[in-house]
């Protein structure tokens, strides 16, 4: 029984088994947070994680976390995907699941560790991530009370069909620093796979459904911003694309608030295909 | 222009033209209401109702509201129906209309007007209503936090087919002592039209849909309570049933958390028909 655990025993990394990788799938409800990243002084995601983490585990200071997207002050997150190396013996599947149950007494009512679990040999949350993909929510009817905190209410009546027409002239790869916050050195080229607008019901709410390989600081808020123009016939049906190609931020081009934005899911390669590119690193390493 | 108004300039009745009945569509947020019906010290939906209505028209006091489903402290809705009687003129829709704008500014974020019409002729909230609709929402996954004030975190996994099955034994109509807070002088006989156990999408939230032409205190929870009973294994699939059958609560139904529970919907007759219900009761009267 020695290497066995219970829910209720966990055991803890005593330092001796060297780093285990695991891979942490979150929910989060964004409205109290002041974003994903640790920031003196103020309460965020990550830091109620490492707090929680590092209690759990009997850390002497709060792990670092590696995630997938870092959200932004107020958007929200049914699909974030974070990982965290912590020391010492992990066998199997034991310590994850334990320390999920453990986890999961620790975090507030306004954070949901979906599952722990060992991450697969080369798994890393943000350079293996294959796309990410976010879900905007808005409204242009009375907005139902129970989703205003993931729903923008907009006063005029939006065309969806336009927003969508508009929204695929911004598909593929592009620079997109016109919907971009510049940072300094940073590229803002990126690979735009879909970019949906729908109203999945007459009267309901307008869903933009974005994809890419990874997302600028603002991109999504911003190109929102964009199609919203459109939708309450504001702008033409080809400005967001004009805007584009003009490449620089266009003053009129809003962005839209942070609320209405969720980070629903992030893909990555399948085990295999990571266990092989971490073997390709390692021989190059060896080499 | 004199029976013209524009929507920042309501035509407020003038309590020359008699009483005219609005009904009111409505969703609310009830997680921060002591329910729907006036207490006094309390903060209820009616109240906050009310007060916005008198505060809209100039009335002296809050008026009298009529509603279809009168829910408890913490139970949502998204398909409310109410009515209330306004003296004065108005002309077709033009003082909903302008009502329903102000109503909107005046009203906290957490309830919303769907809309406000002038009522069809023999409408009543309350009365007319042939069928009043609940959802319940329960998962026994880690929560979604964004959906934690409407949904209820079970521990146990539950089974939805069994406790689909286990609900078909209570369709129809039936005393349902058993499952309502005994109230002196009131029937318990109820017509159970619906209740559906669903889990829609695999992993995701279970459902449970009742509808009925009304439900007496606490029994959709009750039943709810029940359903979760056979749900996670404590008890056969036919037991609900069996309590129904012995007429009496049974200490080991609970009554499931109010904040999972909506009201999402209440079907009233075709306009026509209310029309010739009145009749119906105006020459009653008058013979």
């Amino acid at each position: 029984m020695t290497s066995a655990n219970h829910d209720d025993e966990p055991a803890l990394p005593d330092g001796s088994g060297g780093l285990r990788r695991l891979r942490l799938d979150l929910s989060y409800d964004g409205t109290e947070f002041s974003g994903w990243a640790r920031q003196p002084g103020r309460r965020t995601v990550e830091q109620v994680l490492a707090d929680a983490i590092a209690t759990a585990l009997g850390l002497p200071a709060p792990p670092a976390i590696v995630v997938a997207g870092r959200t932004d002050a107020g958007v929200h997150a049914t699909g974030q995907v974070a990982h965290v190396d912590v020391a010492g013996d992990v066998a199997g599947d034991v310590v994850p699941m334990s320390l999920g149950a453990r986890l999961r007494g620790l975090l507030p009512a306004d954070v949901a560790l979906r599952s722990v679990a060992v991450a697969a040999p080369g798994f890393d949350a943000r350079f293996a991530a294959l796309a990410r993909s976010y879900r905007y929510r808005v409204t242009d009817r009375p907005p139902d009370p129970l989703r205003r905190r993931d729903t923008l209410a907009w006063r005029r009546p939006l065309d969806a069909t336009s927003m969508h027409d508009a929204a695929q002239g911004l598909l593929g790869e592009h620079d997109f620093a016109a919907y971009c916050r510049p940072k300094p050195g940073g590229t803002t080229v990126r690979s735009l796979h879909r970019l949906d607008v729908a109203r999945p019901e007459p009267g309901d709410v307008v869903t933009v459904d974005a994809r890419a390989d990874a997302f600028c600081h603002n991109q999504v808020r911003s190109m929102v911003g964009a199609l919203l123009a459109v939708g309450d016939g504001r702008r033409p049906v080809d400005w967001p694309r004009r805007v584009l190609d003009a490449g620089v931020r266009d003053g009129a081009v809003t962005v839209a608030p942070p609320h209405g934005l969720t980070l629903v899911r992030v893909d990555y390669p399948p085990d295999e295909q990571l266990a092989a590119r971490a073997a390709i690193t390692r021989n190059r390493r060896e080499s």
